[in-house]
């Protein structure tokens, strides 16, 4: 059993995350930690747990590098990297669900975020999107769990930037998601009488996740990608569908580009395409590590239009860190992860 | 491997047991069978299932029970008491979804629903509240799974009518259920405009769960209990949470009554009894097979107020059938049943 | 026309009654504080008052006295009767829509409540509600406007108490609200994510509308009337449902209840009872000002179950405080208040 | 008083324009039709009208003319273009709510939809779009109602059209709608169950709504206008939010930018322009007639992203068709329509 430590438990992709690897097959928790509720029982937190004896303690991460595995972190952006060490990574693995060891380049992500406090120990760090860069995972110490925008928006190009096929400079994704993105802090925005319905859009040309986007697919392309990309706020709990627009560099047609797809994704097992004419809705998805992805080719305006689904939950958090663990303990990438999306839910 | 036939796999409830089947560790679908959609994929009928390969065959039950070890039915009421009979049950276990082999007393049955059509079989049968009967299931052929308002109402109530607490005649159960418990059948009722936004009432005084809870409280308390039953539709998709109202028979604390329902339900793993001073919330047990109950003595009125709350899908259908199928077959009552409750979803 | 100043404006009732009275024809806003947003745009707070001008301003009752002809009060309990005293209101009306002048019994408001800080002023204050008190309102100087679920429950139990058609001490109310109800502060349980899809009972057999049913229907029976009342919170924005339970102290038809129900509402407006059979639903009010009351007689237990549904903003809160003006004020009850419900919403 | 009739006035925009026009101080239903529900009580069909005596009729539109000012039709595309003829213009003003009038290229109109049988009368039809064809409006026999979609995409961009500020080959329209925008109808992506808690884009590519505005872009630009445009649906009932992306034609300001919205728009009522750095939200424009509308400059990108927000039923159907009756009866515009967003709603 791989033992595992989860700090900031007690957020939503932190619960998530005690849910999964309390039901993971090969890993087991051993110690959950809560800032905010370190002293408590979990299940006052959250009462799904009232049949669990899980309880919330102080983070020691020094100690917990002793006795863990894997440590997992769910803390805002600058807190990971400020924790992370070169003696605590010669103890456990790490899988920083945060921000701060996903973008390489330093300068961005000191623009977009904050001050950067383990820089020595970034460039060791792998970008966790297990299904572009499972290979470079594997053996790796630390490891930065993609973002859940990013999650989708970046396996909904990829192919397609990979492949050239699309004019880099038109990318355009706009993307919505449900309430849980945005964590289980009190503000009057989540307050539930003024986000029930009604959708809007935020951090309009400056989400954080932009940056992440565009080196991912920089990496993929082999050149400079600067898109657009805008969050929208849906009244739901789970679900990132991401609508991303670009022009094609020729006169490609459905097959041609399903080709792109299946040449990269054909034996991925958490990656279903959608077949002609449909489209993916995030409720296919909910519950589970699955990507639905879907494109249309525009003939009239010479433009692709993708159309990806995720869980941000599941694969755009937890599940994507389950499954990076896999990875880096061997394990079939499946273990703990084999869902069917919850319907309806 | 048990090997599973589903009749009547495309509703909410035949979807849900075909997702807890196919995760079972010691059971297998071998057959599923839609009226409506045979021939079809059964992706065409429910995205979730993408990754899969099931199709939707024509119902031919003799046939069924030559391959499966078990059938699960779920159907419309009047339609399996047609299907099932003696030739059958002697190749293969039944576990009916719907409301024929619910109720011992045909004259009650055929009041409040339809003629009954395999009245022989019925004496048979064993209702299915794994808790309560779970001695009675054992080595039987054939189980009427309750109704999801009926698990809820029963099991909320079982202590209090078993330990003679209660007046018998004052009992009154308000019940809120999400909008699966009305199926997937289309209707302007359950159209998303007219349902969002909304609470209401329906079958006041008529619901056809009555009986059921009638006859089982009748049971437990070895007396005629007649009560009062209202259903109401919430705005949301799972759950159910039935809120009872009884006279105590006398002075009983909160204590008494905590030791009542301690006697009968503190080695019950999915009945969660919560702390006092909390109550039950259907967010809880969304996804689960918990059943959560609490409760408070009002000493204003020298009423008892108990509050139960599960997932309609899960233990009030779906699950609950899995849980028989594990008793019928020897296994472990939690085998591919411990989830831990999803949230938020 | 009616000069209006409306203190607490930033709360939900409060800005309703804020968008109630500037749409009102016979009456202005003439000033509306806010504690928490003096100095700032109203639109600030509120964005669908963009096209306005409205100011946030400091509450200073006396000067708000000189200048108003009616003050509205939506505030906390406990605040507004330490506010109102007699040079107040030698200057002008009072409408308070918090719980300080609704309970007559003074020994009653500071158990539930806390301590009362104007009793002699008590004594003069009205119960608002209309349809009952319509007489008494007609010249006082300072009018308690009834809360959300009182104001739904009593209008749905007064006919049978007052005829004594029902069992005073058998009467149990299983109430249901939207989020609204709960304000606009911030807190987990109103957190989008924890509200959504789910259901839950809360203050149970302790809610402080309790007495405030209690008093008002012992009024109405010229007896002691003690009830069990249970709110819960539904995953919606408006709307009460109230779910009525009582023994009938007779063989009661349903003919000779709704022959109660009409001798008392036969001539109200705002009063709508629902055609035999049929039931009110939260929608059909939301937006208005209008009480839809349905009920059934329950022959196998001898109880009848009526249901009331209001919107508690409107009705429940801002416009029965409007329709209390135009009674202080002498105008037609409907003016400014006769809206069709808005629906889909 | 203006003598209205309505045809198809058990749709959802049919009902709106029933509560409407009800509400119109100048105006009053003299008849109201549906084929489904002929001879029914209209309460019957909307219980928001049980305080109200409408009956619904079958229609005879050659019958209505004689006694009606204005005929209204809420009706699929392709019925309202065989039921209007010079005769009933002679008679009596139509403004149509449906598709049928709206295009003027008559290729364009058959390619997208079906035969046009009144191409002499289309001539003299005229877009509806009051803030833009105000003055051709006036006088006009026969109005075509814009789409929900169109109203707010084209108010959106009308001015960087005008103004020439945009590459009219970059425009892209994302658009998210609530679910009265498909309408009343059954179908099982109306289910409670499978819209809600889901997210799903529709018709990508080919809606209808695409060469509506394109055509009437087209006209502001005075050059062909091709564009893309994907509609999405939003768990919630009213709303749309159009989320507008195009290249600037050169390195326009915000300021730069407000000054062309405010050049079209400063005197314009229902058109609320955001204060810099605010957006729009559904919410705020709920139940009325308002178009809100902001917008950014991404210089990292040289676009600007345009954000509009209306609620389809209202200022997207029946309040922008009750505003052309204001026009074509020269009538002040927003007799009738001054609402405030009703919120939270």
């Amino acid at each position: 059993m791989i033992k595992a430590g989860i700090i900031g438990a007690t957020g939503y992709a932190g619960q998530e995350l005690v849910r999964l690897i309390t039901q993971h097959p090969n890993a087991e928790i051993v110690t959950l930690t809560s800032h905010s509720y370190a002293g408590k029982d979990y299940d006052e937190v959250y009462s799904n747990y009232s049949h669990k004896n899980y309880i919330c303690e102080e983070e020691d991460i020094e100690k917990m590098a002793d006795i863990c595995d894997v440590i997992f972190l769910a803390l805002p952006h600058g807190v990971a990297s400020k924790k992370i060490n070169n003696n605590i990574l010669n103890k456990t693995k790490v899988i920083d669900l945060g921000a701060d060891f996903r973008l390489q380049d330093i300068d961005v992500y000191e623009k977009w975020y904050t001050t950067h406090y383990s820089k020595d120990i970034l460039s060791e760090a792998v970008y966790g999107l297990c299904e572009i860069n499972r290979d470079k995972i594997k053996g790796r110490r630390i490891v930065g769990n993609p973002g859940c925008y990013t999650t989708c928006s970046i396996l909904s190009l990829y192919p397609l930037v990979k492949e050239k096929m699309i004019d880099l400079s038109s990318i355009i994704i706009d993307a919505k998601s449900g309430a849980t993105g945005a964590g289980r802090g009190l503000s009057l925005s989540n307050h539930y009488c003024e986000l029930n319905e009604s959708v809007k859009a935020y951090k309009i040309a400056n989400h954080r996740h932009t940056p992440e986007i565009e080196e991912q697919l920089s990496y993929a392309a082999g050149d400079q990608v600067v898109l657009s990309f805008t969050p929208h706020l849906i009244p739901m709990d789970r679900g990132i569908l991401a609508t991303c627009y670009a022009k094609l560099n020729g006169k490609y047609t459905y097959s041609d580009i399903r080709k792109a797809y299946e040449k990269y994704y054909k034996d991925e097992y958490f990656i279903r395409l959608t077949k002609e004419g449909t489209f993916p809705e995030t409720k296919w998805v909910k519950g589970s590590n699955f990507v639905d992805i879907g494109f249309t080719v525009d003939e009239r305006t010479g433009r692709v239009i993708v159309i990806g689904a995720i869980d941000n939950l599941f694969k755009g958090a937890a599940g994507q860190a389950v499954q990076n663990m896999n990875i880096l303990f061997g394990l079939d990438e499946k273990t703990g992860l084999d869902y069917i999306p919850v319907f309806p839910a």
